[in-house]
């Protein structure tokens, strides 16, 4: 249903403050702890007290998501309902300001041999500072534009780069030149709709162009185009929930899904305390502030379960100063579970805590995926969060009379 | 949504080790336990220590599954979506080899007088032995075919009989011509639709000549059609899921359920033990084996509460030889529940419990209805599970970057 037709503002500020990866698994060499059960977290633990549980289910049972899917539903959108490209992702994460109606690419450089076909779909995973200046080339025999259309071609890291198409009439409906095997040819760029036909000549063009400008490099001497998309049509989340939002984030990824939905994503520095630092600063002028820590995450993809459980002490440390703000509706989660012991994304359910003066009644001691199997707000999507937030905020009004 | 392109095949092994109609209900008379809690089970409880619990719905809230329907949930397929008609379960219990497009009728002889009006809707319940020489000689007369249809008319149970029609251009949109009382003459064959024009033809003729041949029998000197019905248009589970599949089941009808999904249904044998031989004499040749325990569902349909215990702990006896086999993921649960104290079929969730290395975190001493409430799988419909299950075994990438 539609809630938009039931928000009424007020004064409340939300906070989510989110931990990435959050959620573990009973590991067998720490006890059968999980990290959140392993770890010291008194501020968590404390908070879980006066707070309900639960826990969310990023996209659907048994799926994984990625980074972009996994905010998304916190944010309040079904992301089992759209999609979001390789393209689109890759140019939020290095930063650039994509534009509705930009069509980006992800390109991989690649050896051809000299009938042209794959040797290595990777380059032999060339450094970013050999990539670099090959990129530079390309963008000089290019010059900026094809037709009507500008051509931007920025470096991502190692053998990757980015392209976008900015200009009118574009359309994402091309597939991947990569055949995913070496020893043929680069697939042609060819659309798959009547639409995408101006886009399939520019890209055609482009790929034309920057081939004959790299053809004499040793390995990049070829790319491969992927995950050619744009932008998904998302009701911005500032409109969508009348809130004036704030995201807080150290890398650039998480800063681009956030601005994808309309929030604003100011640079606020690279540790994590500067974030809290501009929490601080900011708060009179946002309702809604999103703050995302990163390093549980990686510690899991890294299967570095004490590494884990020492991130998620500092993120129980920081908890203090968000709480000092004394925010309306606080809302703690993962976006997604990264297990140590799976060593990457999973789709287990993330433990959930709400607070609010009117959020319901727990008996929870803790803040940890076991307490959260018995929480009050039970299994619940991560995109059924926001209506139940707003709700907690007074911003919902009653439905029908 | 969609979960194929996530599919990435590996080498596990999944077994769904299956006790029809599982779940009961606290009973008066015995402790206010139900079957599970009252039963002895020191393997399944064994097990529930090292597994995750939850519950299954079937279909939806309160609705109470046939067979069909059930046994399409755990297989992944919303049973809440599709219908399979009587005239096609009725085939498959008997184990008829069905194809797509055919035409299958379930057919009950009945009693007509001189105006050929229905004096007895099911012929006086003849017993199987008097209906098939009556069978034999509409088989006679109808010569197996009319036009260009192929027809196989078979036996059943009782005043019950088959009937498949084989062809092109059939179609199901013919109502039944069991008018549902005596008195009257049985209804004509009409179809509803225009696709169905050609099945109508074939079907009234059939008839007229099978009326004609029989019309001189005492008891069974008419018949009636019921569940006019096709097969429904499911993607075969070995290729939705990309699994080879092996469905393991003593009861004609279970196999018939599992063969409609694309399942190999080798004959194992009439006793549970010839199965969990085969299951055994398989492992090697498959990825997903699907074991079939009838006779919990058949005590709980007969009301008898210790009969039913009685078969949970044979259930629970074989289930050290599936663990022997070492699977990588573990799914016992019922198709539905069969309480006792219903004496039928129920809307009641299922018991469910899932064995996996990553499958999270419970604290269940015992594999109980009233345990399973608390587990970490929570309250999931049927249709959700193998997701869930597909994850554990590591054959689900990432949905989305």
């Amino acid at each position: 249903m539609d809630i938009k037709k039931l928000l009424v503002p007020n004064d409340s500020k939300i906070v989510f403050y989110i931990a990435d990866g959050l959620g573990g698994l009973p590991h067998p060499d720490f006890e059968f702890k999980t990290e959140l059960e392993y770890a010291n977290t008194p501020n968590l633990d404390n908070l879980a007290k006066k707070s309900v549980l639960g826990r969310t289910i990023p996209v659907r049972h048994g799926i994984t998501p990625g980074s972009g899917p996994a905010h998304f539903g916190l944010f309040g959108y079904d992301p089992a309902t759209f999609e979001v490209g390789r393209g689109v992702l890759e140019a939020l994460g290095v930063n650039f300001p994509l534009k509705k109606g930009d069509i980006a690419i992800r390109c991989n450089f690649a050896t051809l041999d000299e009938e042209g076909k794959i040797i290595d779909r990777r380059a032999g995973r060339i450094p970013t500072e050999e990539a670099i200046p090959v990129i530079e080339k390309i963008k000089d025999a290019v010059g900026g534009k094809i037709e009507d259309v500008e051509i931007f071609v920025f470096p991502v890291k190692e053998y990757r780069f980015g392209v976008v198409l900015r200009g009118h009439g574009l359309y994402d409906c091309i597939p991947d030149t990569d055949p995913q095997e070496t020893g043929v040819k680069p697939l042609p760029v060819e659309a798959t709709c009547e639409k995408g036909k101006k886009t399939e000549r520019i890209l055609a063009r482009f790929v034309e162009i920057a081939h004959d400008a790299i053809k004499d490099e040793k390995r990049a001497n070829g790319f491969l185009l992927r995950g050619i998309s744009s932008l998904p049509d998302l009701e911005p989340f500032p409109e969508k929930f009348k809130l004036k939002s704030l995201a807080l984030a150290n890398y650039p990824m998480y800063k681009g899904l956030a601005r994808l939905v309309g929030m604003d994503t100011p640079d606020a520095g690279s540790e994590f305390g500067d974030l809290i630092k501009m929490l601080r600063e900011k708060w009179n002028d946002y309702d809604f502030f999103f703050v995302h820590y990163k390093w549980t995450d990686k510690a899991g993809e890294d299967g570095d379960f004490l590494k884990k459980v020492h991130y998620i002490e500092e993120f129980d440390s920081y908890l203090k100063d968000v709480l000092a703000l004394e925010p309306d509706v606080l809302v703690i989660t993962g976006d997604h579970s990264t297990p140590s012991l799976w060593k990457g994304h999973s789709w287990h359910p993330s433990p959930l805590l709400l607070y609010s003066k009117v959020a319901g009644a727990d008996a929870a001691t803790r803040f940890t995926e076991r307490e959260c199997r018995h929480g009050y707000l039970g299994m619940i999507y991560a995109h059924d969060l926001m209506p139940i937030v707003l709700a907690n905020a007074g911003r919902l009004k009653k439905y029908g009379a």
